[in-house]
């Protein structure tokens, strides 16, 4: 089986190299040449039309739906360039009636495609142990059940068409993105009262208070550490797109809402690519109170 | 040992049974009849000094400071009543500041302070397997050790003062709150972009986007029933008391603010002694969307 993945980026590097260890044949592409260097795990690509000819299934791993539009539909691009009956799995975090109007037109072209978007960080990904949310038709999903398991400890099957996956996505993204700002809120909150915040950690933890994002995150806090391992304008976007699903349904999203808004104060204040526990930091400068390496400016 | 508990609700009562369970002789204090006649598994008392009088430890199980206060310094109450030397365990949540004027007063009369927030819900405080969060005297700590070993699978010491228990305990209550909150905004979200809802506390929970109140909670919305396991008020007592902290802290505190204003709005929908998933309920009215047992009225 022929694998394609369009994006190298910390995901999408990690999920073609686990698409190569379980035997695929793959094949990289991505606009950045350093990045195209370092693809070692199969052949790289100098462009989406030479990546995707002879795939049977294509991952498209980049950031936002206006680039997998791109990637998609462009000249030269997957739509273009793919043999008919090819599938296309769709990675991107985006608004169902994205993933629904591109399954549209790429099934009309006579590819298939699955709504895939994944959980679970770069260091999964390169192990081949995503948590996937795939929806599409069965046909399509059929096609790429070797690449999904090649990719992920876990595929869920969540319906059989576009936008599903994508839906349960963004709930996810609604309660990630509030439990990041709940966890930051909470720890300067500790901080102002002057408790010891490893502890506060360990008891938290341990607490009905506990939530994934506060075990995971809080360390990094902890640590002064604000490197990118999820960057705080992933949440920008993602409870953007939160926002605008809200507001066209007229659905009041207002505890997801505040959680955006501090996201946005946070990348304002020149924070947007470090790491989204820089919230944190954010909470901190306006309470004037310290956290570990809190004298470390943002860049 | 003899141990007093102050107040037979639903943890008081499980706690006294606990002591009992563990070899203490308990004596249960409540001004409510009916409670007061089922407990058997010690001395039921007819007045705060008739449970108090002989006790080494006092254990304070009401609902809030206010409460404390009354039955700690009333005439008749625990600090006129109790010998020199006892020592009193203060469980109800309050603001830090109340805890610490409260060990204050009670140390000069000669009795023993322990700022002793719990954690954990009925069944478990009625299995002696509570979450304690300590802080105190070493003295009064010691003291105390047998009647935190039996009600407690896991008692905390945070620091040698009290205010620092009653700290962390509104720092879990902060991360608490927001997280049911965003529990009903998320699966009314999901409601309404028409997912399975089942299937997304099973995605969910497998998630990153997953917290302790989701996992614990969301069943109450799948199954309709909103019989109250912790009470729609806790909360707007709780947040109240984190909006207040951080007020006198100059400290802004936006998530919990929202999360605040929704179980302001489930309670003045008259709600406020339901469960606390009923903040879904309130969601979903506003969102005119269906829940299961969505046409249950709030009484």
């Amino acid at each position: 089986m022929r694998a394609a993945v369009i994006g190298l980026g910390s995901m999408g590097f990690g999920m073609a190299t686990s698409l190569a260890r379980a035997g695929l044949d793959v094949s990289g592409f991505d606009t950045r040449e350093e990045t195209l260097a370092r693809f070692t795990a199969g052949r790289a690509a100098r462009s989406i039309r030479e990546a995707v000819e002879d795939a049977d299934v294509v991952v498209i791993v980049v950031v936002n739906a206006d680039q997998t539009e791109a990637v998609l539909f462009a000249q030269d691009g997957i739509v273009a360039s793919a043999r008919p009956g090819t599938v296309v799995l769709s990675c991107a975090t985006m608004a169902p009636d994205r993933a629904r109007s591109f399954a549209a037109r790429v099934t009309a072209a006579g590819l298939h495609y699955v709504d895939a978007p994944i959980s679970g960080g770069a260091t999964r990904a390169a192990q081949g142990e995503l948590t996937i949310l795939a929806s599409g038709t069965p046909a399509a999903i059929e096609r790429a059940g070797p690449a999904l398991e090649a990719m992920s400890a876990k595929t869920y099957f969540l319906g059989d068409e576009a936008g599903i996956g994508a839906s349960f996505k963004m709930v996810n993204q609604l309660l990630a993105g509030v439990h990041i700002a709940a966890a930051c809120e909470a720890i300067v909150f500790a901080s102002k009262l002057g408790l010891d915040l490893a502890k506060v950690h360990e008891v938290i933890t341990a607490s009905a208070g506990n939530s994934w994002m506060f075990e995971n995150r809080i360390p990094h806090v902890l640590d002064g550490d604000y490197t990118p391992r999820s960057a705080v304008e992933i949440f920008t976007k993602d409870l953007g797109i939160v926002s605008d699903m809200s507001r066209s349904a007229n659905l009041a999203t207002p505890v997801a809402a505040s959680a955006l808004q501090m996201f946005l104060m946070t990348a304002s204040m020149g924070m947007a690519k470090d790491d989204d526990a820089s919230v944190a930091r954010l909470y901190a400068m306006l309470a004037q109170t310290d956290l570990p390496a809190a004298g470390r400016k943002p860049e």
